[in-house]
C-alpha cells in the first residue's frame, strides 16, 4: 500500500515522496520499502541507523531520525503500529489457486488439510484432521499427529514428531492499548521455524512472530501443554518439560532445560546449558553458562535449597 | 418431567400438587416451574425468597422454606441435585432435523461441522475441523480456527478470533460426592456467552455454566492454554496471559489482568482494574479497584517485593 | 528381530545362543524372549532375578547377571536402550487391513476416524474429528467429544466422558542423552488403560507407558488442561483439578486429590486419600493416608499455613 494511503488510514501527516510500503518491520531489520516504529527509548540507537522508509515516532525523538527516513509523528506510535498491522495482515486462507507440492512418498490422511503453496517432503505422515496452512513447509520423515494445527508460513525440519492437538504458528499475544483501556491487536505477520529432529508433545502452543521468526533449533524436545511465546529463539537440544512456558522475545542458548510448570519472562538472554528446576520462574537474563536455578523469585539451586531450609526453621 | 417422576428417581417423598418441572436452577433464579436446592447455609436468605416450585433441602432448614415452595427433604441435597441434573441433561448431539442458519457470506470449510439450529453470521470463517455444536450462535466477522470445539448453546459475538484447538462450552467440573467417596456428575446445563472483539488463544478451555452462563465480556484478550472455570463472569477488556486459570463462579470487573501461570480461586469478587502478577494466586475477593497483587499467598505487589527482599536476607 | 541383528544395529557383542527377541521390557517384567537393561544400581536386585533373555548392562554389574541371561556389555546402557526401542516401535498407523469391530448401537460421526482392529462398544458416541487409533478399545456408553485423539492400543472403560481436544496415549517424554548433549528418543511401546466412569476434561494430555501401562482407575475425574506422565497409576475416584500435572512413574492410592496448577514429581508412592492444595508441588512419597499438603516445597497443610503466617511477620 502507498505510504499516503496508510497515513490516511492512520490519520497522520508526512513530508516526503510517496512510495509503496510492503510490510512493517523492526527498526533494525526494516528495508527501505518497509515501515517501522519506536515506542521504547532503549531502541534510540536503532532509530539512528534504521533503513526504514518511514517510522512511527514521538516528536521528542525527532533528532534521532536518519535523513533518509520519513517521520510519522504521533504520541501513540505503538497504537498506530497496531492499526497499521491490520493493513498488512495475511489472509486466514489463501484462495489464489496455487497447488501444494506433496512428495509422492508422503502419507496424507484424506481428512488432513494441506493449504495453498505448502511443501510436504518425502515420507512425511499427516494423520487425520491435521491442518497444514498455506505455504507451510514440512521436510522429510516428519510425523504430524491428529488435530495438529500448523498456521501459514511455518517451516518444520526433517525427522520431527508433532503430537496431537498442538498448535504451531498461532498469533503471538500482542496488543496496543487505547487511552480508554481497549486493546488493539498487533497482527502477527512473522512465522515459526522449527529445525530437524524436534519432538513436540500434545496440546502445545507455539506462537508466530510479530516480525521475523519464532525459532526452535535442531534437536529440541518439548513435552505436553508447553507454551512458547512469539519471537523466542530456543537453542539446539533444549528440553522444555510439561506445562512450562516461555513469554515472548527471549533467546536461549543450546541445551537449555526448563522444568515442569516453570516459566521464563520475556526479552531475556539465557546462556547455554542453563537449567531451571520445576515450578520456578526465571525473570532475569543469565550470562554465565551451565548454572541451575530454582524458585520464584529464582536463586541458584544450591542457594535456593539453603534458603528453603532457613525458611522451614521459622516454624521452630 | 413431572415432579412425581423426578421424586421417584431420587427416592424422595413430597407433599403438594404434582407439576411439570422444566429444569434445575439456583434459588435466586428458579422460576415456579423449576426445581432448586440448598447445600450451604450462606444461601438461607435466598431460600426464604425463592420462587422455585420445589427445593432439595435438609429438614433443619424447613422454617426457611416459602409456603409456595415444595420441600424435598434429604440429608444429601447436593448429591440428589447431581442425580436430578442427569434427568435434565441436554443431548450430546440433537437429531430433530432443525437446519442451521448460515449467512451466505460465511466461509465454512467442508470439514467443519455445524450443528442443528446453529446461527452463523455474515463473513464468519470456520476453518477445517471446527466443531460448532447445536444452537450455537456466532456473529459477524468472527474467525474460528481449525479443530476448535464449541459446545451446544454457546453464544459468540462479532469480530472475535478463536485460535486453534480451543474448547468452549465443555462441562464445568462439578461433582457431588457419595459417602463412599464416589463422585456423581452434576450435568452442566448452562452455557458460555462471549462478547464482541474477544480474542482467545490456542488450546484454551472455557467451561459452560452449571446454571446460567459463563460470561466473557466485550474486548477481552485471552492468551494460549488458559482455563476458565464454569460460571465465571469476566469484565470488559480483561487480559488473561498464557497458562493462567480461573476456578469457577468468580466475577471480575473490567480491565482485570491475570499474569502468566497465575490463578484465581472460585467464588470471589474482584474489583475493576485489578492486576495479578505472573506465577501468583489470588484467593480472596478484592474490593478496591486498581491494585496489583503478587505471590502465593498473594500480597500487594510492593509489599510482596519487600517481603521477598526480607526472605532473601535469611541467607545472610 | 534376532538378538544377533539387534546387536549389529547397536554395535554390541554377545556370547550365547541367538534368539528372536519380541520386545523390550523392565527387568522385573521381561520374559525370556525379551530384552532388558539396567541403568540405575537401585535395580540390582531386579537384575539378579530377571528372566530377560538379554540385558544391556555395564560390565561393573556383571556378577549380578543370572546365568540364564545374556549380558550385552556397554557403558551407556540407557542410550543403547533408546536405539533398541526404535527397532520395536509400533507403526504410526497400521495398514494390514484388519477391520474395526463397531457395535451397531454406537454413533460414529462421519468425520471420526476409527483405526484397524479397534473395538467400539454399545452406545459409544464418537463426535466429529475424533481420532481412534489402531487396536483401541472403548466400552459401552462412553462419549468421545470432537478432536479428541486416542493413540493406538489405548483401552477405555464404560460410561466415560472424554472432552474435546484431549490427547490420550501420546508418547511419554523419555530420552537418553549422548555425550555431546543430544537426546535420543526412547520409543514408548506401552499403552494407556482407563477404567469405568472416568471423566476427562478438555485439552488434557495422558501419555502412554514406555513399557506396560499408564493406568487411570475407575471413577477418576480429571479437569481441563491436566497432564499425566507415562507409567503413572492413579487410584480409584481420584480428582485432578485444572492445569495440574503428574510427572512419570508415580503411583497414587484411591481418592487422591490434586489442586489446580499443582504438580507431583516422578517415581513416588502416594498413600490413599492424600490431598494436595492448589499451586503446590509434592516431591516426596507419602506413606500415611488421609493427609493434606500445600506449598512448594510442600508441608502438611496446617504447618504450611503457620509457616506463611511466620513469613508474613518478616514484614513487620
Amino acid at each position: 500500500m502507498l505510504l499516503s494511503e496508510i497515513c490516511k488510514i492512520l490519520t497522520l501527516d508526512f513530508k516526503g515522496e510517496d512510495k509503496e510500503i510492503i510490510s512493517l518491520n523492526t527498526l533494525d531489520d526494516a528495508k527501505n520499502n518497509e515501515m517501522s516504529f519506536i515506542d521504547n527509548p532503549k531502541y534510540l540507537s536503532s532509530l539512528k541507523t534504521t533503513k526504514a522508509y518511514a517510522v512511527l515516532v514521538d516528536k521528542k525523538y525527532q533528532d534521532n531520525i536518519p535523513s533518509s527516513t520519513i517521520a510519522l509523528f504521533t504520541d501513540e506510535p505503538y497504537l498506530k503500529l497496531a492499526y497499521a498491522s491490520k493493513i498488512f495482515a495475511s489472509k486466514v486462507l489463501e484462495d489464489s489457486g496455487v497447488y501444494p507440492e506433496v512428495d509422492k512418498s508422503a502419507k496424507i490422511s484424506p481428512t488432513a488439510y494441506v493449504g495453498e503453496g505448502a511443501k510436504i517432503g518425502a515420507n512425511v505422515q499427516l494423520l487425520p484432521n491435521a491442518f497444514i496452512g498455506d505455504y507451510v513447509e514440512i521436510k522429510e520423515n516428519t510425523i504430524v499427529y491428529p488435530s495438529v494445527s500448523i498456521y501459514r508460513n511455518t517451516k518444520i525440519g526433517k525427522n520431527c514428531i508433532i503430537h496431537a492437538g498442538s498448535v504451531i504458528g498461532s498469533d503471538g499475544f500482542g496488543f496496543a492499548h487505547t487511552k480508554t483501556g481497549e486493546h488493539i491487536k498487533i497482527y502477527q505477520n512473522g512465522n515459526v521455524e522449527i529445525g530437524d529432529n524436534v519432538e513436540i508433545g500434545g496440546n502445545c502452543t507455539i506462537d508466530r512472530a510479530v516480525f521475523g521468526s519464532t525459532i526452535i533449533k535442531n534437536g529440541c524436545k518439548i513435552d505436553n501443554l508447553v507454551h512458547i511465546g512469539h519471537n523466542c529463539t530456543i537453542g539446539e537440544h533444549s528440553i522444555l518439560v510439561g506445562q512450562s512456558g516461555l513469554a515472548g522475545s527471549s533467546t536461549f542458548g543450546r541445551n537449555f532445560v526448563l522444568g515442569a510448570q516453570s516459566g521464563v519472562s520475556g526479552h531475556l538472554n539465557i546462556a547455554p546449558f542453563t537449567t531451571v528446576a520445576a515450578k520456578s520462574a526465571l525473570t532475569k537474563s543469565i550470562k554465565e553458562s551451565g548454572k541451575t536455578f530454582a524458585g520464584f523469585p529464582s536463586f541458584e539451586h544450591r542457594k535456593w535449597l539453603r534458603l528453603q531450609a532457613k525458611i522451614a526453621k521459622l516454624l521452630k
